[in-house]
């Protein structure tokens, strides 16, 4: 008897998931759902994105998290166009709370709509927010079979970051293993080496080339 | 329409996790369900726990995996009594999949038993397994906000512990405000800081102190 009852859930979800593609399509906005662990460094690449790019294209972002504010309000001091979501016990986002957040943005003032997910390698996989592409987030404290650990993350992600690569030599992490086993889950999507800390770093420049190159009005700008 | 279907689903749960707990009782097993981030230190901590106890207490594990069975890999060194549970793309244990996992252990032979949950702050805390004991485990890599956005989890944990303290110096963390937002969240529960990589420290031996004294044996052992 359930499973036919989390079908209708899941192909509701995905009927408004359309809805918002749509609309984010029609503002011209390139919209990113990024999924990775509790603290693998969401806020932080998103605190060093803005600084990086605020000067050059209008990046939104709907935050989804539990219970508080945390990340909205550190992202709320680089941007005017940042909304909170607060699940409660959920441990992902939806795309009827997205759509609601997103009544509460200018779409037609964004290049880019990022909306950072709960933060949960699971369940926020299987639900279509309306996003172009699907960003999964490891970092280098969480362990080296992580990307082993979560497949469907890996093979639906169009771009991975691998993140704290700061703290690579403090811990116990084979980087050959994690690298071999993205490439045999997703051999074509590209894996970015980074740290969001120190964001001058090569990695992160290419995080940022990625974004630009896929935003509307990539043309205009470049990256650096 | 979906939420006493949802409630049917938790109250059959909740059934089995009595039978579970009425077995573990007769069998003199004391339970933990220990509940963590992916990479927070789950099963270093259960490795270090095995070579401190081994020859005191016979420990069991029931570990929940996605897809790999890396964990119960590695606590297979240690233990004869080790179980994997692969959830496919399930976020969290449930009573069930323990009933079945036990029937693969012998209880009678057990002084402690530990269901490693997956990899998750949120799903899992939901679930009534049959445990004693819910144990949250959180990390120095994380970042200082963990707990605040994970109230449930740090309300019903029994024991809430810290993991990764040797990394502190190497990430921006702010050990006061976990401290306090652990004690606001739940001010009784001990919150023990320690590191399973160096687990000859003194937050590791308050932890193995704890469990030693929780298992049924404890007057005939205790901690070193």
């Amino acid at each position: 008897m359930q499973v036919p009852i989390v079908e209708n859930v899941l192909k509701l979800n995905d009927e408004i998931a359309e809805i918002n593609r749509k609309a984010l399509k029609t503002s011209g906005v390139f919209t990113v759902n990024l999924i990775g662990s509790p603290g693998c460094g969401k806020t932080t690449l998103l605190e060093a994105t803005f600084q990086r790019l605020n000067d050059q294209l209008t990046i939104g972002v709907i935050a989804g998290d539990l219970t508080t504010a945390r990340d909205a309000e550190r992202l709320a001091q680089w941007s005017d166009h940042v909304v909170q979501i607060s699940t409660g016990k959920g441990c992902h986002l939806d795309a009827n709370q997205v759509r609601q957040a997103m009544q509460n943005l200018n779409l037609d003032k964004l290049d880019v709509l990022v909306i950072e997910n709960v933060g949960n390698l699971i369940c926020p996989v299987g639900f279509d927010l309306g996003q172009d592409v699907k960003v999964a987030m490891f970092s280098a404290t969480e362990g080296d079979d992580k990307a082993a650990k979560h497949p469907y993350l890996v093979q639906e992600a169009s771009v991975i970051l691998f993140n704290k690569t700061d703290l690579l030599e403090y811990v116990r992490f084979d980087l050959d293993l994690f690298r071999a086993d993205v490439v045999k889950l997703n051999p074509h999507t590209p894996l970015i080496e980074l740290s969001a800390m120190n964001h001058d770093q090569a990695g992160f420049e290419k995080w940022i080339a990625w974004l630009v190159q896929n935003a509307p009005h990539a043309l205009q700008y470049g990256p650096a």
